[in-house]
């Protein structure tokens, strides 16, 4: 991880901009995802590869992949809900495909309309399609275990029902699976205890990644939880951003402002250069008027003296 | 404590109030500490004793004491800068009385205008006064190591500073030393740290409680880490009001509505219905017309069949 301890993944380009009714501009979308790499930002979900009559908001996902692809280290990732996506995703040429599967089947089947069954059976077309691939063109492809902490539909979802879904993406082919708290319901102890009981069952290698809502203002404690159970990937949102349209009331990821503070501030490097982060904020802000951010580092400014663990790169030294 | 985990000790109607420019009617106070303790909230810092001058907000201090008082069961705690404040207290019947001591001594000076030096001194002067109280009148006494996480002043506080303060505080005769981040600058690994230093070198028993802000968005993974090392009272503050006037950007302790949630998720007791908490906000609200309240789990509610680790008093379930 280019000598980082944990990895900041944006998911806001998708997640963000596809839970809002506002359009970003496809020249804002890229100055956005440019400025924000150039922070030092290693991941990027850049969109969702989903048909534009149910997401108009990632319509011009291809092109934004295209410019995202020219962004020297960057890894390049977009969601599919279904076979026809990964294979949008392949001919774009990304770094990395997620396809989520709700853990509660109620939500998988508001969500994308397909049972537990369906959709494993469509885990397995979509590594059939990538194995076909030559391995240097391989996308890396993760199972996203949503609504793995409650959902708002049915409401507790059974540890032994994630987990068990955990194991089965892994067998159908994935290359690791995340958590993913929807829902927002999540806290400390459940993080702690499902991080646990996920990675005994697929290994630790396969499960390092984690994404979560601050909906109950718990998002970064469960943070805390993650990383302190091995967790090394943390997805978030610029200005906080987004949430799940079947999720009511799960408006907000966490916001990566906050998280790269948190972070920063306890000796973790992220490779990210929080002063330059936090003027990335200006331009979602201009390209999305009326659209409200989140964060609480933004307002309040960095500490007096504080000191980051990641050291200035060359680059934004010599600015 | 009454058979609960975790301590909840709201400072809404001191640290909340004295921070913002409207001044709640003594009626709204009475009402508000009524409604809060009925929810089972065992503690509450209804006031500081303060010239009136200088904060207008408190000036009715010794009559909320006096109502909260006939509250069975709840532990009344004040605020005091120095002697005649203390002297009040206890004219007043509180059970608690907290003494801050910046550990930044430029912020003391600005606070409360008194040198460290002078500042022990003042504590000594409290501990004989309150020595000559028969033992079942005697309130017990608190040092607040404020700005312990860092100064918007001074920067950096050394842990080392917080520590000597801490044990002088204990050598002039404190009961406990609690630890404040005054200015909303700590992190997980700073909290668990200083926590251990202090309690190493005080004892357990005698730091036991932490006031945390949310100025950065880390006051619930903060609140995480201070669990984790056996800090067992927090404080926090009904919609998140407050903050320090002398912290600029301070404003707002940890909100007790997702406190409560948090803890009551991770199957921590803390004796409150959480239902009937979310209610009192109601009363904040409508005594403080124009003021902002904070808090997630007000605006997104409980999550689906939420079970909260304590079980409903016989009270509320016939209600």
């Amino acid at each position: 991880m280019r000598g980082i301890d944990i990895e900041v993944s944006e998911v806001g380009p998708r997640d963000g901009l596809q839970s809002i009714k506002s359009i970003m501009p496809t020249e804002a979308k890229k100055a956005w995802i440019s400025a924000e790499a150039a922070t030092g930002v290693p991941e990027i979900e850049v969109g969702s590869f989903v048909p534009p009559k149910v997401l108009p908001q990632m319509a011009d996902t291809a092109e934004i992949v295209a410019h995202a692809l020219t962004i020297e280290g960057l890894t390049v990732a977009v969601l599919v809900p279904n076979f026809k996506g990964a294979e949008n995703a392949v001919k774009a040429g990304v770094h990395k495909i997620t396809i989520p599967l709700s853990t509660s089947e109620t939500h998988n089947l508001r969500n994308v309309n397909r049972t537990h069954e369906q959709m494993i059976d469509e885990v397995r077309r979509i590594v059939d399609l990538l194995n076909d691939l030559p391995p240097d063109k391989r996308p890396k492809l993760e199972g996203g275990l949503s609504t793995a902490f409650g959902c708002t539909i049915e409401g507790d979802v059974p540890q032994s029902k994630v987990v068990e879904l955990g194991v089965r993406l892994m067998e159908a082919g994935c290359d690791e699976v995340g958590l993913s708290d929807t829902s927002g319901y999540a806290n400390p102890t459940q993080v702690r205890e499902l991080v646990r009981a996920v990675r005994a069952a697929v290994g630790d290698e396969a499960c390092t990644s984690i994404h979560l809502h601050n909906t109950r203002g718990l998002g970064f404690a469960n943070v805390l939880a993650a990383l302190e159970e091995g967790i090394t990937t943390i997805d978030s949102s610029l200005g906080g951003i987004g949430g799940c349209p079947f999720a009511p009331g799960a408006s907000g990821n966490i916001v990566t402002e906050d998280l790269v503070f948190m972070l920063e501030a306890m000796g973790l490097k992220t490779g990210i250069d929080i002063e330059k982060l936090l003027q990335v904020r200006k331009i979602v802000e201009q390209a999305l008027p009326g659209e409200e951010l989140y964060g609480f580092t933004p307002d309040a400014g960095l500490p007096l003296g504080f000191k980051p663990a990641s050291k200035p790169r060359i680059a934004s030294a010599a600015e």
